[in-house]
């Protein structure tokens, strides 16, 4: 879907255009650029959820990598040093927390292709949990940044299922970008908020409710 | 507040007692002891989470640990070490989720004591993200076990703040076990789920929605 701005015309960028909107009341300069300057989605998404603590709009976590510890030493007047530890496969997804009555619960994912986004950056685990956190009505949904083009896509989860289910049928592997310009919700990145998705969900929540 | 059975009556019980009432249609044997038998509240809620996912009611996990990586090493054909890592102060509870469209956020905690529930149990952290959680509309609660009297409350929110601002102006650093017995709500535990939480927060909520 196409977000609409208040004078009602829909928003098309160009991959290389400085967006010239105003966001949050910060003025955009022509001069600077707001593509991602080699920081990663993460770094992006962490940086939003920041502003969204520090103004109060949502409380939102990356949840921490999960390790199982083997051997902890604990050498005197000083912090515990972990000696020995494995990464553990996760059960969730990266990011959850709570907006205004909402629980929210999301991965992030970047692909390098202009074309389409392969499903192979999705694990099982992933979709399962997002299944389940839409049945218990929680908000499930990735966040898509196609880095060569400098789009980002908040994908509801009905999206990544219905090409999940189309994969596991035997069909196509990626969602292609068309996919994404019909039936996801592009963000403009920002200065602060950098990567406005909460605008996105809005969108989908009203959606929902008008169906 | 007191946990009221179908019946209308209130149920008291006695640390010693072993609970005679039904649970998810499992019968109590007279000779099967219910008591926490080693485990830690940890283990119980693990438990009991399990349960909830595993049955679809909620979708609630406990948050890994939070560890700075500092050194890895990828043995030949073997999983990565993580041989240098450090304990990180988390900036949230310990639990959190979504159950029938409700935000879930929880931390446990447990006392020896037989008469209060100490405050030094808890961190600045957490009560000003419990805070920030329901001004969000999210749940926010505290499940305590007075380890040795064997018994288990879910303490709202609400009632942890007052005393902790309580203490912040000089008053008692500890809630009494009348206070828990007054306006927290106590769990029977049970054999599965081990700690049903969750009809207490079904409580909560009618009763937040009567005010």
């Amino acid at each position: 879907m196409l977000i609409h701005y208040p004078n009602g015309k829909p928003y098309r960028p160009k991959s290389n255009e400085i967006p010239k909107i105003k966001h949050t009341g910060i003025k955009r300069e022509k001069d600077v650029s707001f593509s991602n300057r080699g920081k990663t989605l993460e770094d992006e998404i962490n940086e939003t959820n920041s502003y969204y603590l520090n103004h109060q709009i949502a409380i939102i976590h990356k949840k921490p990598v999960p390790v199982q510890i083997v051997k902890v030493e604990y050498p005197s007047r000083s912090a515990a040093v972990i000696r020995e530890a494995y990464f553990r496969t996760p059960s969730t997804t990266d990011y959850n927390g709570v907006w205004n009555g909402y629980y929210i619960d999301f991965e992030a994912k970047e692909t390098e292709s202009k074309t389409s986004f392969p499903l192979k950056n999705v694990h099982q685990h992933q979709v399962t949990h997002m299944e389940m956190v839409t049945n218990q009505k929680g908000i499930a949904f990735t966040i898509v940044r196609f880095s060569s083009l400098d789009r980002y896509f908040v994908v509801p989860f009905s999206v990544l299922q219905e090409a999940w289910t189309v994969m596991e049928n035997g069909g196509r592997k990626s969602i292609p970008l068309t996919i994404f310009e019909s039936k996801a919700y592009e963000i403009q990145p920002g200065y602060n908020p950098r990567i406005d998705y909460l605008s996105a969900i809005e969108k989908i929540i009203v959606n929902e409710e008008e169906r």
